[in-house]
C-alpha cells in the first residue's frame, strides 16, 4: 500500500493511492491515521472519496511527528567521503516538524548560508508505538519507508560541535510523497533499493539502500531503546556519498535549481530551490 | 504572574497562581492557553474555577511543545569545568517532549546507562511565534521562565560526536513547576537569579543565571534565525558548573536518590530518581 497526506481545500487529508486515485483514510493525515491500532485493515478495506492522484498537492507525509530522528553516518561510501571512521553505533540528531515541508514544494534556502546542501535519505515511518523493540517488535513497528531530503546548511552544521543548527531550518526538508508498506518493496523491513538525487539533471548521489551500516531495523531498535516511537515518528536513516561539500571542487544550492530525490519503489521528490524572501 | 500545567481528574489544566489557589484558564495546558494571541489579558482577568495549590500534581509545564531546544555550553565555569575554550556561537541540541516530566514525577534511570548525571537550567517559554526575531521582538516573545533538569546519560552522550542520544532518553527530563512572567523577576527578560541543584540535600551546582555567555533574549533570536518558535516551545539555556561528571571523583545518579533543582523566585523541582522497571 501507498499512503500520502494530501492538501484539500477542507485541510489535509490521509489518502491510499490506488491506480489513478487516492483514497481518503477518514483522517486529517498519515500521522494521525496510523495512530489507529487496526490502520493496515482499515487501509485495506478503504472505499472513499476517491479524489484523481494527477495534480495531488502532497503535504509532509506525517506534518506533525512527534520526532524526527536522523541518522548522521550510515554509508560506508560517505563515512569515507566525510574523512571518517567507520563507527560502532549510529550517530543521531533530530530536526522539527517546522523543517518539514511536502515532496512538490519549494525548499527555502535561507539567506543566512553559503552552503546549502543536499542529502537523500531512506526514512522509515513508525506504525506503532514502541520502546525497547526486539527485532520482531521493530519489525512490526515499521509501518514503510517514505523519501527524504535532509538539506543542510554546513556552515551552520560545523559551527559548533552539534550539527542540530544546520539541519534544522525551517521549511528545508521535503518528505513524502508517499509511504509503502514494505510487503511492496524487495528485502521488506530491510529494502534495498537504488537511491539517486539529481540537480538541474545532473547525477549527483546514486546508491543502494542495501549499503547500509545500521538498517532500518537496528535503527527502530536503537531509538526505541532511548525513547517510545509512536505512529508518525520518522527516522531518516542516512545519506551516501556525493553530497555538494564532499564534492572536489565543492558545489552547493544557490537557488533557482530543481532537486530531484528519489527511492526506486517508493517515489520522487521534486523540489525547487528558492531564496528567502 | 506564574502559570502551570495540573494533572486533574478531567485530563491537564492550565492554570495561574494566585495566593493559596490555583485559577483555571481555560485551557488544557500552558501550551494550549499560550496560542492564544491575548494570554495575557486571559490570564490576568481569569477568575476561575480555583483548586487548591496544595498537593496539586504539575504536569510538565508544558507537556507537547513543537521543540525543545537546548544550549549545551552557556556558564563559564560549566565549559571550563569540561575542558571546552569559550564558542563563539551557541550549541544547540534537541530533546523530545516524551523526555519531559512533571515537577514532582520520578526521573527515571534507565538500566542501560552507568553515568546518569543531573543539569540545572533556566528555560525560557516562548509566547508567541517568531522567526528572525529582533532583539524588540525577542523580548516580547519570552512569555517567561521555568526550571529544567537536563538529566544526562553521559556514557551515551560521548558514544558519538551527536550528544542527542544521551539526552533524549523517555520520562528523564522535569520541567516546571511554573513559568513566571519576565515582570516578577529581577532583571525581566535578563534575569540574575540563583540557580542550586542538591542531590539527597548536598549541594552541586550553585550560581546565578546572570553568568550566561548568550542571553535568554540573545538565544530567542539566534534559535528564531534557523527555525520558527511557536507558543509553548522551551528553549533550556545551559548548566553551570558542578554536574557529577566533571567532579573529582565523578558523582552519578544510581537509583533512590532525591534531586531538588532550584531557582529564586521560579520555583523548585523536586524528583525521585527511581530504576527503570
Amino acid at each position: 500500500m501507498k499512503l500520502a497526506t494530501v492538501r484539500t481545500s477542507e485541510g489535509t487529508r490521509a489518502v491510499k493511492a490506488e491506480g489513478d486515485g487516492l483514497i481518503d483514510l477518514g483522517s486529517t493525515d498519515v500521522g494521525a491515521f496510523l495512530a489507529h491500532a487496526d490502520w493496515r485493515d482499515r487501509a485495506a478495506d478503504a472505499t472513499g472519496p476517491v479524489r484523481p492522484a494527477e495534480g495531488a498537492d502532497f503535504a509532509p507525509v506525517v506534518p506533525r511527528p512527534s520526532k524526527v530522528v536522523c541518522v548522521g553516518l550510515n554509508y560506508r561510501n560517505h563515512i569515507l567521503e566525510m574523512g571518517r571512521d567507520l563507527p560502532s553505533h549510529p550517530t543521531l540528531f533530530a530536526k522539527f516538524a517546522d523543517s518539514l515541508i511536502g515532496a512538490g514544494d519549494d525548499i527555502v534556502r535561507p539567506g543566512e548560508t553559503a552552503e546549502f546542501d543536499w542529502e537523500a535519505e531512506l526514512t522509515v515511518v513508525i506504525g506503532a508505538q514502541v520502546r525497547r523493540a526486539s527485532t520482531a517488535e521493530a519489525e512490526r513497528a515499521i509501518a514503510g519507508f517514505t523519501v527524504l531530503n535532509d538539506v543542510t546548511c554546513r556552515d551552520w552544521q560545523f559551527r559548533t560541535r552539534e550539527w542540530l543548527q544546520g539541519k534544522a531550518w525551517d521549511s528545508t526538508t521535503p518528505v513524502g510523497p508517499y509511504v509503502v508498506t514494505p510487503d511492496e518493496l524487495p528485502g521488506g523491513v530491510r529494502p534495498a533499493l537504488d537511491v539517486k538525487l539529481t540537480v538541474d539533471g545532473e547525477q549527483m548521489q546514486s546508491d543502494t539502500t542495501g549499503d547500509l551500516l545500521f538498517d532500518p531495523v537496528a535503527l527502530v531498535e536503537y531509538v526505541s531503546t532511548i525513547v517510545r516511537l509512536n505512529p508518525g515518528d520518522l527516522i531518516a536513516t542516512g545519506t551516501p556519498g556525493g553530497v555538494g561539500h564532499a564534492r572536489d571542487p565543492k558545489r552547493y544550492l544557490l537557488g533557482g535549481e530543481t532537486v530531484v530525490t528519489e527511492i526506486q519503489g517508493i517515489g520522487r521528490l521534486v523540489n525547487r530551490v528558492v531564496k528567502d524572501a
